[in-house]
């Protein structure tokens, strides 16, 4: 490996930020490694479609403050940024301008000191139709999507955090995928406007990290909320382990790698116990359809109407498609989903988390597909916070992620015993959910 | 009156469409008309930024088809447009280029083949900075805000329908206070993405008309529901008529208004009965300070944080204090919200709608505040849809609009009562409030 390795695989958010505030050449000379290792890796890697003028970033990291001081970070091009180019991963219907205006979780990242190295690869309008971008973390395999191109950065080590977003499984899947940590918040936690819309119900801001810690840092240093300390230090743990799943069963590797994830949980002395979805999880799964499809016709009338021969057949057909959803449909899916919130906290109980795979299993071989959301459209619907732990691997070695989920609002818990997952599967190498490791 | 009047006052919409869509000549020279009619009215209003190209109209009105074909539409100038100049009102941070798309309730719009004649003054981010906007039903009094320039408008006869917003009292408070219908749709009806935002909780799209039936036909064209027939003709009707106010009481002109809505629903054989708001009403009120601030921040902080200096003293302010507000606080806001959504739909019972004052008085003379909008935030914070129905003066002879509510979803149910109160007092001009007229 000849290409220059960023320090961003070593340090911690948290306190290269300090380093940063206290040193503005450290910060300088940090962000000038940053760009090169991009320069370098990019052409193999496809993760930005553009960069910022380093020097006006040299400049910014040199008076950098706050508590993302001089940290570099991608953001997914469906995020309007002022100083960058904005295309919503549709070239064809967006040129190569910038938005009038920073969308705020983009103001927010500035604020708090971080600098916006680039924009990252996004499908077109984050639904389906796949970027270039190359997994670095799995030869020959999709780095999943929409965020492909924020999760293939922070796997490969150029930035370490980068903004993504989940309408159905676009945080969580392609983190699991390229082996990274990736968070989606609470719904609404960090705010979505200036996010391309794609369905205003589901679309929620979502994080990617190389470790879970520089994850919670950065969503408490942009929402505000206490969200760095594992605030149940010392608190009895109950993960439910989801068994059945309505909207089909994962890959056995997927299986092993939840199995291998609940006995590293059990080492750290939280409670496991096996649970069952109750039957409004598999309505309100079926229900996140009609959501996301009557929402998207609408969000995008104007491409749709306007410009359908520049979208692509996948994301034409799937508008012409869902077109057809009624109002009352509509309607209907959102009564499923506010009840399906309202049982499914009360199904949960004395549970605390449950812990579900990330994606039914390793990123599937080829690039013709983003691979499938299914274990991610639930939760999203619910607006509840989830965490995509990495350090597993599948049958052919590609990355297998495990979920924890929790209650809505319950995101210092669900990152805590995110982190103790991660630490404890570092330190249990051998227990990989690999059955016979091929890649 | 020198001055031509379009045949926007007379014809309706629905009537005005089809005409419209039979006979293309007859859309081009209606086009022409209103357009000449608006350049001969706005010097003197002041309703407008800007104004669509008048060739490029008329085009589009000789092939114009749709539920709304060859409408003359104003639209707020917070809504994204393509073809318009899109400045938010604040000429200052954005100057005068078009969005990079339509908002979907716009290209809804453009769709059912409305005619977008102009952009409509809002208040800055539709915040309280006033326009320049003149109120045509009142003399030297505030058409209100933040929606002026759509609320002006139509009242002037310039356009038969606007597009507004309302994250206060926004469509209602300038419906009143100019004496034309306001509608604000159950919160999501209608998109509102492409709508500069505000409070993302609170920001709802509304419409302006002259007449109840022109509101449900458009809202029924853009949301593709059932809205513009009145579906309980026959059915027992229960309006609560809502005595005391937690967040103050209405001026005497205001109340006497009240009543004598009251006394027309009963002229129609529809029930009243007196209720008073259960305690939860005023805590709500209260917490939609915190919620429209805490977001308010979040949402602008791009330009609070960049461009603080450019921002009028009474929105910058506001920003300022609002930034005390914690994450803790907003959640505590929210949850009184879901709270109030609740309650306050169990303890209507058998009401099937609420009949309160749309605004404290009539408008204030003077054009430094556009009004007060406390008898509009607890309805825009549940989400409840309201029309405000003009017909009765104040005492200084001022519009003064009254307000029917339902609850979410009973759209339909508002708007046909609303369509009846409006014609009983079209019929009855002896039951104007006023005590002394003297405007």
């Amino acid at each position: 490996m000849t290409h220059p390795e960023p320090d961003t695989r070593e340090a911690c958010v948290q306190a290269l930020a300090q380093a940063h505030a206290a040193d503005p050449q450290r910060a300088r000379e940090h962000l000038l490694e940053v760009m090169r290792t991009i320069q370098a890796r990019e052409p193999e890697l496809g993760a930005f479609v553009c960069l910022a003028d380093v020097q006006a970033l040299a400049a910014q990291a040199a008076r950098a403050a706050g508590p993302l001081a001089g940290i570099a970070v991608g953001v997914k091009d469906v995020f309007d940024t002022l100083d960058l180019p904005t295309r919503y991963g549709s070239p064809a219907l967006y040129p190569a301008l910038p938005a009038r205006q920073d969308a705020p979780v983009v103001a927010a990242l500035r604020r708090a000191g971080a600098l916006v190295v680039g924009k990252t690869t996004t499908t077109e309008f984050a639904y389906l139709h796949p970027t270039a971008t190359r997994n670095p973390a799995a030869a020959g395999r999709t780095p999943g999507g929409s965020s492909a191109g924020s999760a293939a950065a922070v796997a490969a080590g150029l930035v370490p955090l980068a903004l993504g977003s989940q309408t159905g499984g676009s945080t969580i899947r392609p983190a699991s995928y390229c082996g990274v940590v990736g968070y989606m918040p609470t719904a609404l936690w960090l705010p979505k406007h200036g996010l391309k819309c794609f369905s205003w119900s589901l679309d929620t801001v979502g994080l990617f990290a190389r470790r879970v810690a520089d994850a919670a840092w950065c969503a408490q240093a942009l929402s505000g909320r206490s969200l760095a300390e594992d605030a149940d230090a010392g608190r009895a743990i109950a993960v439910g382990v989801v068994g059945h799943h309505p909207w089909g069963e994962p890959a056995p590797a997927a299986r092993r790698a939840v199995e291998a994830a609940a006995a590293a949980l059990r080492g750290c002395g939280i409670r496991t116990q096996p649970v069952d979805l109750p039957p409004i999880a598999g309505a309100a799964f079926d229900a996140h359809a009609d959501v996301q499809g009557y929402e998207a016709v609408t969000a995008l009338r104007h491409e749709w109407t306007t410009a359908r021969a520049q979208l692509s057949p996948t994301l034409g057909e799937y508008l012409d498609g869902a077109a057809s959803i009624t109002a009352d449909a509509y309607e209907r899916a959102q009564h499923v989903a506010a009840a399906a919130r309202r049982e499914l906290d009360a199904w949960l109980g004395d549970c605390d988390l449950l812990l579900t795979p990330s994606a039914p299993d390793e990123a599937p071989a080829g690039y013709d597909s983003t691979g499938p959301s299914t274990f991610n459209r639930l939760w999203t619907l619910l607006g509840w916070p989830c965490v995509s732990v990495p350090g597993l691997r599948g049958d052919h070695g590609a990355p297998i992620g495990v979920q924890l989920v929790g209650r809505a609002g319950t995101d210092a818990r669900v990152l805590g015993v995110a982190r103790r997952l991660e630490q404890a599967l570092a330190l249990s190498p051998g227990q990989v959910a690999a059955g016979s490791t091929k890649g």
